[in-house]
């Protein structure tokens, strides 16, 4: 694809109107984020979209450590018994998993493999990690002394999902679980909620994602918990994404695997669990929230890369000089502090045209792009393009005024995208106080998120979800909610709920 | 546990003259480092094995990251399959392996879970991921300029071992494999070499283990591969423990996966490829290097905590004089660079008295404990206890002193771990000789590393594995290979080779 044709046509074909789905793919496999693998239904990820989760493991990874939680590993195999002790997590994860019953494989008659000395019990491969970690839990906590106990664990989980899409729905993912036990309710209570808070700050504040906090209806619940607190993000096409989780699981897991300890009065008690994750799904959402139709745009706390330098060399006598400016530039690029790391700034040597080098850079949304030619180096310049600025917006500007502005461009940068990402957002949630509006946003309008006052019937919400494939996705968490009346029963509500189509 | 005891009494029991394999088992129960899971052969990392684990990750990632490999994400599963067209794989891997053959679980008539939902295709988790990421190379490399192409995960992987001990040898381990594709033999066969330095440098700039570098014999070597280069160190029974591997594979895999692409001359040929990996085995090894009868002991560089501070409060009115004085030594030490980062305290306020505290951080195995009690406060000093000295051994030191010294310690105390394994290794490393004298070293003496001529014949090398259970352990990499005559056979010898016990 050469530069030319870029300024008529986008890089990216179909455009988001055209046909988002598509888009969304094409978009992942022209930043080369990750592919569809001959696993059924696991995706293969690749280092640009590897080096993104990497940024977020760290950044999510050194606020969990900060506030108190210790990383560890449980087994990836769990026994099916343990799967049975707790009821809703049979419903909730044995009809979609991968299921171990042998130990070797046999060439078969034909010289075939095929599966060889069974196993007395089938194990599971982790959906998540509930069970197998209650079972440790039962063991480790003894006396009120051992409480709370805060263990996180980042790891590859498996649901063998039908419909998969690379990011937002595979077979296998790779995500954080961070399991806790506690001595009383509430304690449990303010850790799911605190966790909670974690998420949406890290979502807002690195992915520039803004997110509604709310709470899970019964029947979007996590199996077996009490309470589920989930973050939603809009995307592009105005559908929600559901964007991390945190489960009160109250005392359920703890009675049915036994977490039992001896509290100050010296009575037994059962302990208070909590349950919480994010996954590789977070990519799928960053891609959705931000990216356009030349490709992904990276908020610069999470970009692998901040500052791509191109040299452009048309003659091969300035090769020398170009590279050597190249070098020194990166170098000073690489003292400069943002986020508390240092800039991460890669010169493309690559022997393609200037045009065919930027563009490439575009699609894989890296922030700065810095053109290098004869020109800079006399002039002591940098030419620059901004990923969310048209392509032909580059500018000049003297490499002195660039070293000193980069990081709080960068920080302009990750506000712009958080602002027009919220102003997205509100532009497309909508107050609706009837029933036939409400129909209507949802078939013959182009939808969004609804808030609407609802009497907390299930059934009410079941037909929804017949009738337009939209659910509840959260309800907000308020400091003030106001009551009304539910638009589909006239019954009373204690607040207005969000309804959206959603991933 | 108390203190009295310990003075008379080892920390770990038995010790490791009295009972070498449960004392290391008793090491990391003490140290609290991991268990034996519910999961057969599987083992639960705590969090102190899982920090140690991460700063094991931390230092190697830098330095594959700076030698321009990528780290990635492949497939759990593979397809039996892709197995098949590998041979060696095959007889390597297909008879202890985890086999997915279903993807559902369904209540049977006694209501038990049982598999239901049987796949087209089994899958096996990955034992080791050479095919699944052949196929992937297959596609991505087309021409010389998709060369080299150097790729890194970190991952889980399965073997069905039979029988178990923690992080030597469980079913499911951690590891980072590397797989890696190039143009030429000579660019494979030094990138099998370059990454094989890196594993030596690691093992004896951070794990403070020295190895002896060799190559494999062909009855050691990976299945599939042409070289196979390990680095083998001697744990304190003499043993030895294989504790990384870097494979030059030729084009073995290429053939297999058709991994091909068009040279410069545009003759299309096919690439030649390599692997390497290490994993939570090392843990194992770093446990068995070092740790004494008072329990683990850990080199600075990879201690997940340099310097606990213990606050010794023996009346309740000098409590926030002591916790402050701790908190402001806390904050000091902090500030304090040590091997690139900062320095790692922790202030151990846990209800226990003085010596239980100290106890339990002398098994854990962290370099430097400081007693701060009423007397330190009012002198501003530091009772300090080194982990590689006598408990009895503490000495008091002031503030300011040992603010000033503690980096240069810890890099002493790195150090002095080095050279008392390297004078260990070679205190147990015979020049033998002739074949009565091998037969006896490893029956009637205590054994440790035998370094002896052998003319490559595997039959030989059968016979002295099935009479004495040792193997040869590497064929050393040296720059002038002295040649002999073996002394089994009286034929001609190239170099000397290592003969050990193993783990």
């Amino acid at each position: 694809m050469n530069s030319a044709k870029q300024n008529t046509k986008t890089a990216i074909t179909p455009t988001r109107t055209e046909d988002y789905p598509e888009w969304y793919q094409q978009v992942i496999k022209a930043a080369d984020l990750a592919e569809v693998s001959p696993v059924r239904g696991c995706m293969t990820i690749k280092p640009w979209g590897y080096a993104l989760w990497e940024n977020m493991q760290r950044a999510i990874d050194e606020q969990l450590k900060a506030t108190g939680h210790k990383n560890m590993y449980f087994p990836l195999l769990i026994p099916a018994s343990f799967l049975e002790k707790e009821a809703e997590q049979v419903t909730g994860f044995a009809k979609e998993c991968a299921v171990v019953t042998h130990c070797r494989l046999v060439h078969d008659a034909e010289g075939k493999l095929v599966p060889g000395s069974p196993l007395e019990e089938p194990y599971i491969i982790r959906p998540t990690s509930e069970t197998i970690i209650g079972e440790a839990f039962s063991r480790w906590v003894q006396s009120y002394r051992d409480l709370p106990l805060l263990v996180n664990q980042w790891v590859n989980v498996m649901r063998w999902e039908m419909r998969t899409r690379l990011f937002l729905r595979t077979s296998e993912f790779l995500w954080q679980e961070g399991h806790t036990a506690h001595a009383t309710s509430a304690e449990a209570q303010n850790e799911a909620l605190k966790i909670f808070d974690l998420y949406a700050h890290f979502a807002e504040g690195y992915m520039a994602m803004p997110v509604i906090k709310g709470e899970k209806t019964a029947s979007e619940r996590f199996p077996g918990a009490v309470n589920t607190y989930t973050i939603e993000a809009m995307m592009q096409d105005k559908k929600a994404l559901q964007a991390g989780t945190s489960h009160f699981l109250g005392q359920n897991f703890a009675k049915a695997f036994n977490i039992k300890f001896l509290g100050t009065q010296s009575k037994e008690e059962f302990a208070y669990t909590t349950s919480w994750g994010v996954s590789t799904r977070l990519i799928g959402g960053l891609i959705m929230t931000h990216s356009d139709d030349n490709g992904l745009v990276l908020p610069p706390k999470l970009a692998p890369v901040h500052v791509v330098l191109l040299p452009i060399i048309h003659k091969e006598e300035q090769r020398a000089d170009i590279l050597a400016y190249c070098e020194q530039l990166a170098q000073e690029l690489r003292q400069i502090s943002y986020d508390n790391k240092r800039l991460m700034v890669e010169i493309d040597i690559r022997d393609l045209t200037g045009g065919e080098k930027a563009w490439s850079w575009v699609k894989k949304g890296v922030p700065f792009r810095i053109e290098i030619g004869q020109k800079e180096c006399q002039n002591n310049t940098v030419f620059v393009g901004r990923r969310d600025q048209e392509y032909k917006e580059r500018y000049s500007q003297s490499r002195q005024e660039f070293l000193a502005t980069i990081a709080t461009q960068l920080d302009e940068l990750q506000a712009k995208l958080l602002k027009r990402a919220s102003d997205f957002q509100k532009q497309h949630t909508l107050d609706i106080d009837n029933k036939a509006d409400f129909y209507d946003f949802f078939t013959h309008s182009e939808g969004g998120f609804a808030a609407a006052h609802w009497d907390g019937n299930p059934e009410i919400e079941a037909k929804i979800k017949q009738d337009l494939n939209v659910t509840i996705r959260c309800i907000p968490l308020l400091n003030t909610p106001e009551p009304g009346k539910c638009i589909f029963s006239g019954e009373k509500s204690p607040q207005r709920v969000i309804f959206a189509k959603s991933y």
